[in-house]
């Protein structure tokens, strides 16, 4: 039973993702826009029951409301609603902003992939480290976009020191768009002193993150479900879990 | 004799995929579009005989051919034939694609090469996680792709929601061809910021690979041979094995 | 009371990169640029303060005068009065220069990230190995550069060594702007070559630093402060720290 | 003595590589141009006097001439003779190569890069697996290559097969020029599968390098001179050396 429902749940979430996203396709016949605007509002309608179920059926329902997944789940359904409510012209960027935010369901996804829970956990572990890393690219991005504005000057697109600055961070994480590229020779050693060196430093967060995750792999792995808890609405229990592991509550297994 | 075969075959497979790349350059001499055509023919009944001969040559061809070398083997013989079959003009595009699907046969050649079973084990081994990473990628470029389409919006190129989940994954996957590019201050703030999560993010797979080859790496080599055996058709036999691994069948060596 | 001066320092740094970065925006209201300039005084005025205050409270001055952050906070203060004494049309760029030199002023903000010093250590120990890394990367960038321009020619933009050098680092680290790319089937082919290349060997770098960190990881942790000792103006000491752990003079704390 | 030599040496080699760039950038003085062709004189009668002198002082000139640096070492001297003896108009394209080749002399430097040579080991120990593993992603490229000319066709680029796997390569690796790009929904919807591919898969030849690192990592490091064993030109003897480690001749150090 519970299976099926989850099933049901994660097929409404993936078509609500593809319908928002077809919205915003211009040129498709009338019809299918008629059709993604009713279709939406089945799926927020259910999202909603499901939402005020959750709420009924546990105990403390504040834990659940202001808990990551229930600001999901909130966000899921009432941006359409809210949508409704606005009127005049002057409104219509916030309407399609608010209608958009229904994307963020996706996340509501992560709730049936167990290994997410480890993966967050690993990232969360280096962190602290990889975000110290990245704002000394940061910093070494704007001392070097400073100095690329003084060298190039507007003719080659470096406009401002906020245009260099952009320019540098898409050099140095290799991305290299190509809309702003250096033209004197001056400007292209540094760029390919920038490249080399960036290059060079790519290496530090996967060193960083290899050594945790090899730290961190010989914890043991166990099967998770997503039952939830009527109590405390964690949902993460072990396979054949008698009782809640954060608030003891029964769970109602046999 | 049995050498001698395989490199034949070798030969064949790389002339025949630089037949079909030939063939769609256009510009050359007539002449060698029809050595291209005859050339083909060759291959293909040369490959045709070859798979007429596997199945013969063992017991239970009913394994063979549902197998992945079996598939393959038939789709690099069967296209062709094909083609020769459809007419008339509209079937033209079909008849193109089958001709293509001859491609394909390059993948004959992964028989030869040992390294490539403990490669793939080793992808196998650590997929399901980097399924996961890749999965939490594509979330996050569905997020900050509709963010993106909201702030830029049709000038920049960012026509649709799609279009823009495109921009995104060639952004944080560090692609960056520049056909789409934020042309607003506060897009190209947030493409920045986007490219910077994506270069700290690009350690997680690595850091997954490197732990799980390190712990496979102990595991012990021996060199394999591309025998077959006549019964159950698998071909990595150790050199000097007598009897087949996986159904014991005689492998007839002395 | 020492923790409200850091903030306040702190703040001070980060407001003054902002003024830089937008005084070279064009298209403000001239207001802004106003604002921008009496507060870069305000808060240029506020550092030489600190720098004084820094110098008058230590013993030795000169080994503060010459250190990395001494050097760091007179070139926070300096450019800005020097561009008040030069004069003539003719200086008017060097006096822009000198005027940008303040953006240096971001690496005073390192003096409060612990982590940092232990991430630059790392890649001090790896650094050497990197360095050759690099080096040979810039040779094989070199000789392919030399071998692209002679294929390729001044009409694809090949237009000097140089240039096809910098084309070769452009395509090996991956950025890939596309201002210049090979037009010609052999140029193209090798360009392919040297991207396989350069994608095989990014990997030596990071596998370096990896080995270097996991090694490096055991060292224990310590919680360092940002106090200063009144004799030699070393700045990391350990959380309790009753005596300076390199002069061994008295900090001062009960 | 011989330390003085080898940074002459040093430079030389540095400044022949200048030379060789400087004389491809049009655009120069002409008196610029007399003085490279000058100086390049110089170097070369240099190179061709070491090379001499190498071939007099040991006892088997043949195993010299026939090494890595001896190759080197010709390559270095010969072209720019060679170039003075071919003449006629229609030779002009061999003689600008032949000149080129210069370019090569930069791999003299290796001979005075200690941890080179380490390097080159780690790259050998790894290099089976890498070549594979860059095999398999030849073969996914024509594939795809072969897909998206298919689907994309001669509107977007994608002219020929041959192209279209330059295309696959080129975003694979994540380098991404932009001057061929998808412009059908189906084919950009392949492409973000490419590069969502290629960004899982480039952790696998970093994953090998950094496990084999790992493991040569505990090796013991010597320092090694440049000084050559008269008998069999070997050069990197331990500091302090009295006897050749590959001949046992002696090395007249005191």
């Amino acid at each position: 039973m519970g299976k099926i429902f989850d099933i049901t749940l994660l097929i409404l979430i993936l078509l609500s993702i593809i319908f928002v996203m077809l919205e915003s396709v211009k040129g498709l016949p009338i019809d299918t826009y008629r059709f993604l605007y009713y279709g939406e509002w089945v799926i927020t309608i259910f999202f909603t029951f499901e939402y005020v179920a959750r709420i009924i059926s546990i105990k403390k329902p504040s834990r659940y409301i202001f808990s990551f997944y229930g600001l999901i789940d909130l966000l899921s359904t009432l941006p359409l609603y809210l949508s409704f409510f606005i009127t005049g012209t002057s409104a219509l960027l916030a309407v399609r902003a608010l209608r958009l935010l229904r994307v963020f369901r996706i996340l509501k996804i992560s709730r049936y992939i167990g290994e997410s829970n480890r993966l967050a956990r690993a990232i969360k572990d280096s962190g602290a480290k990889i975000l110290v890393f990245l704002f000394a690219v940061l910093v070494l991005c704007i001392i070097m976009g400073t100095v690329m504005y003084l060298i190039e000057g507007e003719e080659s697109g470096f406009k401002s020191i906020p245009i260099s600055v952009y320019w540098c961070i898409v050099t140095m994480t290799t991305v290299g768009y190509g809309d702003i590229a250096p033209a004197t020779p001056l400007g292209q050693l540094i760029a390919a002193m920038i490249m080399i060196v960036g290059y060079g430093i790519i290496a530090v967060p996967t060193g960083i993150v290899s050594a945790e995750y090899a730290a961190d792999r010989k914890s043991k792995k166990v099967n998770l479900n997503t039952q939830v808890c009527a109590n405390c609405n964690c949902s993460d229990h072990r396979d054949g879990a008698k009782f809640c592991y954060k608030c003891g509550e029964d769970l109602h297994n046999e």
